[in-house]
């Protein structure tokens, strides 16, 4: 059950409320958020909901069976629009565009993506500068100045900044210098990570788990959420299956699936999803016509010469055609009535 | 290593020919479809091939290190193109379009399903007569005598059939009755099947297995293509996977996989592949923008009436606008240079 | 529902049974096996049993809620032996030891495993006349003769044959040189296949599909059962997982699920299991922990030179010691009471 | 590539030395643990380890193709041995027998189980006092003031204690009252965390990710073992697959095959493994064939109403009884040459 409440809630009435609707037999979780403030009850089912909705201070009362829900579109029926600031917004609608490299690895690199992107009207840009890596022996990113060196370059470019944080202890010193915090596919089920990314302002991108079920990826944007934060971003990037043939298997199935039961909005990743360059762009322009709201990918200008993942990277020639494919496939999609 | 034979090649010129590459160790096939001739040898990679290139009755010679060879783009880059008569036919550069029902019912249903194909300009339609059923007590199908009366109402109308053959021992008596055998996802590793419909001079569609791999379907198809039949169609039709959201995992992944290591045609089937109607229309869109030739769905003038597979199953007003957006996406893709 | 008719039921009786549990919406299969003749009626749950209990010829009545039925252990809760002559029998409560080669190769190689058998006192042998193989152009068994030559020798020795079936074709043919035909994993969904060995009255050893669920598996059983053959047994072989340090998965927890839903048997394949010569002691000494019935391994005199799954295969060394553990560590979990 | 320094190098010894093998084209870390100084060299496979072997100040030298090295038996073949005080210990050759209730929730229930433990002869007690939840309102656990309590009657009854740590910053407030720090299936990638134990001296048990391979369980033991830890225990608990019969698909494949790559301990965990009560005993005792070291399971007063898991927790009856036939298991493999 989500009961939204009336803004400024006397604490009073509130603490009165709480009480009220325990006595039904629920377990109640306050949650305040930049948007409002809700109560979440768990319990019974059967409970007549007028009892409930009649009480001072609830402004609206939803029942909703699922696991999750304050990411339900059971009771959102309006997507939710991720705005950034300076007009660019992921949301549903429109096809957010985020391209860059795997890993950020130097001022120069930087500054060619950044050209390429502005070229090709490209206003989000992705890369790590903390790298999850299976050996401990591997680079793992060039960390904080290589983050303040990028923010710096992309606010002058009016580019926007998708990146990876690893572990609680980053939020804090990675907070002034990303628009989007990523939460990458090993760290999904991290819900000590995801309860502290509730407590920012700042949008959050979950990843779905390396073998995360789509219930398991919407209850961690709950986890989100109800700590605070409403703007989250569902990134499907490929799940791993028996099959070799491909890195991982992009699973585009769960793209109206999640459009049908989030009010999030969903971005298709094509390139960790299949894993091979050749194939990337055919997988992000299925992703569009699956009815994602986004394509993020991986482009480098030397992608043979990339520190991480240049068997996926596109370089920027290809990069720039399939900006302009995936526009053209979207604005085909718009016309379409069913989709 | 494949080994292309002349034209009307003497017998004894290929036995001639066969022993002496079997001497560089090499264990032979030959293999003879509607086509061509050719020797299949099985042995050392390190040969010189010119050694075998200049002996007298070899048109061509090329070497496959794949498991798979006939099947293989590596020998044969064009493209094969399946000709079912009447100017239809499935292949790369043209989007081929196979909708009906899940299972023939009636001939009712059967005048019902031809009038909308005709209306919306499908010129392919799908059915089973011998329904693989996990449940011994459930409905098995219409069998022969619902073959015969789906093909005469068919070809009347312009329209040929794909449907199921499931044993050797059907072949025979299904043969003059169908376009397109098709092999079911229970049957791909059945290689007794396989072996048989090498035999018959009609097109073989393989669906993917269960669980099966990229490879294992190339290798089914080889099975077909070295029994003596060239006209193959591949299908990819969603895998087993852990996820339990869709029926199926729809694997789009491997239509630029299989496109680039083979010469057959592929397409994709997105009702058994997501397996709810909703989404099918998204899957298939997304099957066309991965390069795909052609979709295989399934339509019912009622389908919450249909004798199975109702869930995953279209009603004609959604199947003829889904025909439509098929076409104006594939019309986009062809102006893509990259697909 | 599945209802146990009476022994000697007239068929009018019969008939009229029919009649008036199909007047109660039921959708009513008659099977005769060996041992029995029931009534499997499908359709409501919620039927007052007393209505139909009572009527003539009736002997017994039992509502089974699973897909599956007659192989349900809800019904039939006394374990299914399978005889399969001079005193030998796959059955709970004892163990029994099949072994052998992957292939029969030769006259000399069957003399020395059947010497192999004797010596540590195996009474069943495994082996393969007709291999199921990927690649069209690997070796496919020694065929018929192979088994007529094999059977002629196991008989002389008491030993009895466990050997794969792989079309309906060849049932007829194998029938009398055969005491266990055995389905294998690329077949477990070969509904045709089954149904033929419903009306053979040998045993049949079902294994679990490459990716077969437990479900799937009991069902295939039913096919089998429901086709008039009660003599089966369940075999599992490993299934199809993302893990590729073992060949396949062996899925032990598969066991004590089988034997609680089931009243057949259950052996297990570690061979084919785990995949790897050096680990097959440790899963079959596991399988019989879990609380298989029997287990079926790969042994050959020279394991390196098999002409196939020579990798997963023991010498005969190895065999002997292996039977001498599962003896005992069956001995100990006799002694066990919750097992 | 992996260099065993000698006892007490001088720092500028130290420092010459990395120098002349980076020289050789490796990148060198540094590694110290409790028990050793080692280099850990990444780069080209085919140096003539002579080159390097006689500098001053290596010990021993050794070459590993595995992306993992310490953790790795090519250069360790003597089994690690994980003393846990007051001669309790994790080893090859023994038996350690882990029990104890999924989540520790009052001091009653600690009480009770100690009670149970000491009755039955076990000596390690496993509970989880930070719960990793897929729901945010789910029951997250006692916290440290439950740690608090359960360490001291657990030491006060010679229990050593095993629990889970969520997140780098718990590490050091657990420290102090945890025998062994637990890393659960979901952080098993959480390399942040991995490294951060690496600096603790206290056994780390990593239990293999949802869905991780066996090679990923090897290489997050590399994290912790390279951050300065040997103290690693590893813990099979079940991976994800399509097969939803069972919780998991308890994975007694990987026991032989991390025990023949890898010299350290290897525990199994029935309980999430299969995750059904009545068959934990048999995945228990299958886990002791597949040669395991250790078993850790779920056990309760009152399993039906646990906080959690508790259809995968055995009562304190079962529990005795399994613990019984776990030793007996185990002294019967013991007699076998070949495990």
């Amino acid at each position: 059950m989500i009961i939204q409440l009336k803004k400024d809630l006397h604490s009073s009435d509130l603490e009165n409320l709480i009480g009220k609707i325990s006595s039904f037999g629920y377990k109640i979780t306050p949650v305040s958020t930049q948007v409002g403030d809700y109560l979440i009850g768990i319990g019974s089912k059967n409970i007549d909901i007028r009892k409930i909705g009649h009480l001072r201070g609830i402004q609206d009362i939803h029942m909703v069976s699922d696991d999750y829900k304050l990411v339900s579109k059971k009771w959102k029926v309006k997507p939710t629009v991720i705005e950034l600031g300076d007009g660019i917004a992921i949301q549903d609608g429109e096809m957010a565009i985020i391209a860059g490299p795997c890993s950020i690895e130097s001022e120069e690199q930087i500054i060619n993506v950044i050209g390429h992107l502005k070229e090709s009207g490209i206003k989000l840009m992705r890369g790590g500068v903390f790298k999850p890596r299976s050996s401990p022996y591997a680079f793992r990113g060039l960390g904080m100045e290589g983050l303040k060196l990028w923010y710096k370059l992309a606010k002058e470019a009016g580019i926007k900044i998708v990146t990876e944080v690893m572990q609680v202890s980053q939020i804090e010193e990675m907070h002034d210098y990303v628009d989007v915090f990523q939460v990458g596919a090993r760290n999904t089920q991290n819900f000590n990570l995801l309860d502290e990314l509730g407590k920012v302002d700042k949008a959050v991108m979950i990843k779905r788990g390396i073998s995360g079920t789509i219930e398991e990826l919407l209850q961690s944007a709950e986890y989100v959420f109800s700590g605070g934060n409403e703007k989250i971003i569902l990134c499907e990037r490929g799940i791993r299956t028996y099959e070799r043939a491909s890195r991982n298997t992009l699973d585009l199935n769960a793209i109206p699936i999640l459009k049908a039961k989030s009010h999030l909005p969903v971005v298709v990743d094509p390139s960790h999803g299949i894993g091979i360059r050749e194939y990337v762009p055919q997988m992000a322009l299925s992703g569009v016509m699956s009815g994602a709201d986004g394509i993020i990918y991986e482009t480098h200008e030397n992608p043979d010469k990339a520190y991480s993942d240049g068997q996926q990277t596109l370089n920027f020639e290809q990069s720039a055609l399939l900006a302009e494919q995936i526009r053209k496939t979207f604005a085909l999609r718009k016309t379409f009535p069913l989709l």
